[in-house]
């Protein structure tokens, strides 16, 4: 039903000190602005973050607390992730939860619109719900390093090039959500195996059913599975 | 002899509508601020940039007109390249003679100081001179498009990167450059190979010896290249 139209999406990344929002901290910030509509990367940016602790996870990202601290202040900067945040439709992020929950105040004050681009049904994955890497290999988009915040940004916009609904699935996302929920048998190893592909997870703590198979999804999706689900809405009791 | 320090660099990219900066214009700008001294990509920025005549580059950069020119204004972004080329020590681009013809007055005028990097004896470089693509894949870096003028500067970050010698080779670029020029008897086509491979172009126009095979590069340099050279002054008559 609902397809809101979408043109400017700010694709986004954050690199973090650790996977605690109140106890770590933004070391990275990247972003795109991608044009939709001229299926194009108008803008991108990215930038250190000063930090105060240290780099717990130094690992994944390879961010030394020195290279982050030898930037004094972003500077001019903010006014480009400002402009970017007002320019943009809405905000698109794989895992978009965990990328907002580290976006500082003051951008979430700008545009607090999110696309979780890990919870839209790519025809091209070999499983919903997968990770980015995973996403961009089945989209035969070359993956030979992450985890810097605009490198992922940029598998995000080949992803959405190279897809060509991206514009509705994208815009799909922000219309009206139900949890689909499926109920299984604990020796029905098939039928968890099928929902789990579906981008299904067991027992989510979101949900207001509890242990059962769970996904949010437009209520038009919940009807095309292949399987039948029972549908309950959002905030539901 | 003399080797000036660097560690803040800026590499930067232009596409352009075409090779000509006087009839041609810049349709994108980006730039990657890289610090030696910590091996690390610090702050990235690229934008297209709105045109007036056509690009007769397409068919090279993929950039449409229209999506040029859905950017408005550079806004906020004319600041952090402000920032950035305030910041840097040297701009450092490859075939850098190309990308200052096309940088804008207003950026020049905050900093004028250029490394070309297809002038550096790169270590790895099967060919000196080469182009950035080829010297990329020197390096075991995977290439997959270019173009895109962030994508040129990130292949160049890579290369910067990877290369051991890197803050050296680049100082040595700001220090004193001799013309080192060559003769060839007309049928001696593996001494034509040999200087070619090294870096030498016949009969340039900007070197004062006519009819000679040439390369501009450091004194020190001139002598251990495995044949004699004849070294010249640069701006000799």
């Amino acid at each position: 039903m609902s397809s809101c139209s979408l043109d400017l999406i700010c694709l986004l990344d954050v690199e973090t000190t650790g996977i605690n929002p109140t106890t770590n901290e933004v070391i990275e910030l990247g972003c795109i602005l991608f044009s939709l509509s001229h299926n194009c990367v108008l803008q991108q940016v990215s930038t250190l973050v000063p930090i105060e602790g240290n780099n717990t996870a130094r690992s994944i990202n390879g961010i030394s607390r020195n290279a982050a601290n030898s930037i004094g202040m972003l500077g001019a900067f903010e006014g480009v992730f400002e402009e970017l945040f007002i320019g943009a439709d809405a905000l698109v992020a794989h895992n978009a939860f965990f990328d907002r929950s580290f976006t500082p105040e003051w951008l979430r004050a700008i545009n607090d619109t999110w696309i979780d681009t890990r919870s839209v049904t790519w025809p091209r994955a070999n499983r919903q719900g997968c990770n980015l890497v995973e996403l961009a290999l089945c989209y035969d988009i070359p993956v030979w390093s992450n985890h810097r915040a605009l490198k992922d940004c940029q598998l995000l916009a080949h992803i959405v090039e190279r897809e060509p609904m991206a514009a509705q699935l994208l815009a799909k996302e922000l219309g009206p959500k139900v949890w689909a929920t499926w109920r299984s048998t604990p020796d029905d190893k098939q039928g968890q195996q099928m929902v789990k592909a579906a981008g299904f997870r067991w027992n989510r703590p979101e949900c207001p059913a509890s242990r059962v198979w769970s996904r949010l999804m437009h209520p038009d999706d919940a009807t095309g599975l292949g399987f039948e689900v029972v549908t309950m809405e959002v905030n539901a009791a």
